[in-house]
């Protein structure tokens, strides 16, 4: 399947840079212990985001942006943690930490040598001047950008996969999804996406179970960007 | 106005890239003489393309892609100058030519300078799929791809320009639209967008009338990108 790769699409959370580890380091400016931190942030990614996200795919929330959702726990974590003192421009400077989050060391340079290739895209849940920002500040070579905002749907649906390769003018054979994530590999499989899978084993911290690639299998495991790059022989 | 700007959004055809000289000499291929070359190309851009948004835009025609506009013109031109042998793959590729357009000689340089400053980005009526295979094939360094496609609306349709401010996360006062084209710069500026005329002198050809800069007169006239870099203090 990969001569008719064109493009590669990839999740962005988790998969390109380290949300985790940039929150952290962000919130260590505000006096909160370690074991503060850890449960903030990772309250925050997974009720504020990942299970916002299930809320909103549910129609249990109007569609709202990934922004707009993290604001939303946000504001109800400050109080928790004592961050009462905050002003209106120090909140949205923290809601934006997930515009500056940090690519994982082998990001950039694997992007690079998959640009020579292949067109390269973030396609993701977080929205279009997030992702835009985030690209700018950590140096991603994106050829474009494409976001859920785009689709007005979320992955794992359809609509987001099938929306991204109509835009890039291709067929979902010739579009791989990349991702530490098998939920979001098996959706665009089903759809007939290859899909390439990355571990990223410590995007939950030091000492967290790895996820494990997808069933059945993707049609590449990589242990980075730059290990795909080599194995799809764009080096 | 300019403290405000966090974003340059740039018309494409004849602003950034050269699209007479590109169809011009891929025309030369097919054993037309030069005469027959300039008609071809002026007519292609002339009806295939400006005419016919303007029948999308007035509901004559469809919603049609960019690309699809130039092939229905296409498939009209090449029985009238004799082209009747060329294979399917041969078409497309010629109606592609439009994604290959070259850069004007400033253009790569001084988008790389306003990249330091601002985020910067296409608004153009080209296909999505256009816009990034032309900024490959050219190495337009933009941020990101802003394209009539996204909002259904061709410009200047105020859904174009108001729907790149929306996913850019900003204000149409921080969005300035940059554009070698008047019609383009007023229906921008109506919105509350800033603007950038840059002379394009060259665009139907050496010895034709350059256009003006729009009345009322835009926040800055320049002659190329590098001159709109070093006035905007971006390089």
């Amino acid at each position: 399947m990969l001569q008719g790769a064109r493009a590669l699409v990839f999740d962005v959370f988790g998969t390109v840079v380290d949300w985790r580890g940039t929150v952290l380091r962000e919130l260590a400016d505000l006096g909160l212990s370690e074991a503060e931190r850890v449960s903030f942030a990772e309250e925050w990614r997974r009720v504020g985001y990942a299970g916002a996200i299930g809320r909103v795919r549910q129609g249990d929330l109007p569609w709202m942006l990934v922004d707009e959702l993290h604001r939303r726990k946000l504001d109800e974590l400050l109080p928790r943690y004592g961050l009462t003192r905050l002003s209106e421009a120090e909140i949205d400077h923290l809601n934006r930490v997930w515009h500056r989050l940090q690519p994982w060391p082998d990001a950039v340079e694997g992007l690079t040598l998959l640009r020579r290739r292949f067109v390269i895209s973030p396609l993701s849940n977080g929205n279009f001047a997030l992702l835009t920002n985030m690209a700018k500040h950590g140096g991603l070579p994106w050829d474009c950008i494409l976001s859920a905002e785009l689709f007005n749907a979320y992955k794992p649906d359809p609509a987001t996969y099938l929306g991204a390769t109509r835009l890039l003018g291709l067929e979902p054979s010739q579009v791989m999804m990349v991702a530490a994530h098998s939920n979001d590999l098996k959706a665009a499989a089903a759809l007939g996406l290859p899909t390439a899978f990355v571990s990223r084993p410590l995007e939950w911290g030091a000492g967290t179970t790895p996820e494990a690639p997808p069933e059945p299998p993707p049609d590449y495991v990589a242990t980075d960007f730059v290990d795909l790059a080599r194995q799809l022989e764009a080096g």
